[in-house]
């Protein structure tokens, strides 16, 4: 059965930007769509910023197994609804995949909790991706490392949580190192940090690349829906409460998450 | 050194609810405070959210090393701007001690990413808070479990992320299981949750309980402050890079994750 | 495709014990064997402390996807070869699925570093194993809890190291509570503890309890064989060097894991 | 008071090897005990591989609040009996600090369960270890990056458990990366294995690697003594049990971890 992949990008350095613009003409999530579909293994929808609703109704959310996020110029543009709801899904049993400058989504820093910030430098150096997870679904096909012979660096340190489990560390031509594939669980949803991804140099076109946004769309799938807003009330005991000689009162009530 | 502990309390249900009145006269964050103050070990500052900036001013804070949480039924009330402030500090290096229904508090979701819903019972069970790491700074002087005889049921399935590490579990007599100590690190912060503390019953007066709430405090202070709020633009490399042939530009943007 | 468990069973209670031979005539392998085999996803091999090799030899853990142990009076009578031989095909992928009394087994403590050790009574008691992990492949099909109404109690401390995700925690009549559900990944493999499964009652006839064995022998399972054994010299580097002006020399020698 | 380390060294290199014996005439236990001694926080006991019981007698280890251990070309010398002890005292709550080469000593791969390997090459290259938590006490007065301007190179894959912790992540000019300091929690004990440390390079000399030694001795040492050897039987169930209408027998016997 095919994966529901949505690809969401800001998409606009595409339309203002000539070195953008040439290398992806239509976006880059149409160039990521494009390749995930030819695998035969994903349905592609692509959404944008500029789309309505941001291209995220409840309707396209409710028929995405996982959702793939590139943004960078206008994270400040998201709005915060669509931020809720994204992240209620993701809580709910959606995965989500964050690609490179994602890292400073409102949405990643929303499942985290933390800045999410890192250094950065733009001189065309070259990485090296190591895989430090060989046995992990996400690393299916990929070797001991991927090698991008320039991109942007992003250095340590990167203010995540510790991830649940660590995929990628990449090694930098200019002397940093960084965090560059990250698993974090979070509700029931499946979550994955992908480094690479510069809109200025052609990483979109890497099969490696591509691999492991393929291999991560599928391991962030799952097919649980199970919301955690409610917090149940259960005034039934399944074991015989001892009486007690006290009196006591309540002055809770029944909460939602969604309400606060 | 005193630890400068600052402890924050809703402080509604002491005002409008008899049962509560009765046993915290002053709200429970006096209680709480006078009993860490006996040790000589902390300075207390007590604050409330009908205080101005909810008691959480730019100076308290930056006094702070940990921040004690408590609140109920008045989450909603609690403004995004207060929240910002305390996140950041958090992430800064100032520890967070969540207790009982703060688990809903707008700050704990914040810094978890999760909705932190749970089942609840209100009939005066009895508790064991069984001690899963006996060698942590938080358990120390605490055997190998607390019991509380009358309390109010908090169940699993817990919404938090995997703690980075789990201190206590606790058995119900009602017949359910809750994660009720939880280790959170997240940016420079460390973050303890803690069950006990329902509002209708003296939980605060119980020693051990009040022992770990000192533990925690300790145990979540430190000296650092880091900000993690920018992203640091490095564009001088520590190591020579290779000349390419290509031609690159940036699209990027200097950023700061508070402007975001 | 059919997934390959190995069924591991000291096999001596039901020679010995009357009561457990009445519940298990062939040994609990066969028991649970059977149960898997009737689902049509797996092949069984059932293997046995009084087989030659105590029945893992090379070749049948060479065909085995995922291998299940259980053991209790006679650990100290595994051979450290075939502990040796066990571990290395854990760390190269093949899954372990430990139950009940296994903590104590040699590969477990092997794995893990830690003594296993854990608090225990015998009297026929109700425990409750309350789902963490709703979302988790090893969960599906299970609800919010599974109820055995006679158990052997098994309670903390549990010696082990945090899990990589706690799965499953029990409450018992008795007053306990236990990690009885422990996802542990080691090397290039899965290795899942499971607490059911006293000899003297009839826990592996509970159609629950199968379904989280069925469940875990899916998810251990892995196809990679990635050998961790050697410390690979790797003489060239990647990158050019800068020449330095020191003159040093070796006093390494080229290292392998199963020779030290 | 002072945190009582006991250094041990395999102490070989320094006695047959010309470079080494320069470096490090009295071995290098001796340069990082002077070091440590020099700040008068620490009592030193030093102990090398041909000492009787290889220095690390009962009485030893029972004054020892961290263990360091390098080791190199005699892993396979050390005795199994020893190893088991000092297992034992790190589970009882002593502190283990594991430098360089140790990676493939017993103790730290019994500690682990995993084998340890990981790439190397020596050419005399660059390293910088990133500080990924620069609010740890491990951390605690270094910057951002050691530099070290000649070292061998140790790569990924490091076959270890996820680390409960990742403190430093190392670049080598060469082009590979390392997790090069890494907290792991085993029983009641604190382990910290940190990288650098190669025979040949004066590495032990470095202030900013000294101080990191220094910190992660304070940092895993604990006053804690907690054996985890036996599995208590508790007859006693602290709740009332619901009398049931089954015949069990038991099967089990008390059993010690140290007899299996």
């Amino acid at each position: 059965m095919a994966t529901k992949v949505t690809i969401w990008n800001e998409f606009r350095h595409e339309k203002t930007k000539d070195a953008v613009k040439k290398l992806y003409p239509e976006g880059m999530h149409k160039v990521i769509g494009d390749a995930l579909a030819k695998t035969g293994d994903f349905e592609i929808t692509l959404a944008a910023l500029d789309d309505p609703e941001h291209g995220l109704t409840e309707e396209v959310l409710a028929n995405t197994d996982t959702l793939v996020w590139w943004g960078h110029c206008a994270h400040g543009e998201v709005k915060e609804e669509i931020v809720d709801r994204v992240q209620q899904r993701v809580l709910e049993g959606m995965g989500l995949v964050v690609l490179h400058s994602g890292h400073f989504s409102k949405i990643f820093r929303r499942m985290l909790g933390t800045n999410c910030s890192l250094k950065w430098r733009e001189v065309a150096e070259r990485e090296r991706l190591w895989n430090l997870a060989p046995s992990h679904p996400i690393t299916e096909g990929i070797g001991e490392y991927i090698e991008l012979p320039n991109t942007e660096m992003y250095g340590e340190r990167f203010d995540i949580p510790e991830p649940d489990k660590l995929i990628f560390v990449s090694w930098f031509e200019g002397g940093e190192v960084f965090r560059s594939g990250c698993v974090f669980e979070r509700g029931n949803g499946r979550i994955f940090y992908f480094r690479p991804g510069h809109e200025t140099y052609p990483i979109f076109y890497n099969e490696q690349v591509l691999k492991v946004i393929a291999n991560s769309c599928k391991w962030c799938a799952q097919t649980v829906k199970i919301s955690t807003v409610n917090a149940p009330h259960c005034p039934e005991p399944l074991e015989k409460i001892e009486e007690k000689d006290i009196v006591f009162g309540s002055a809770g009530i029944s909460q939602t998450a969604d309400k606060l």
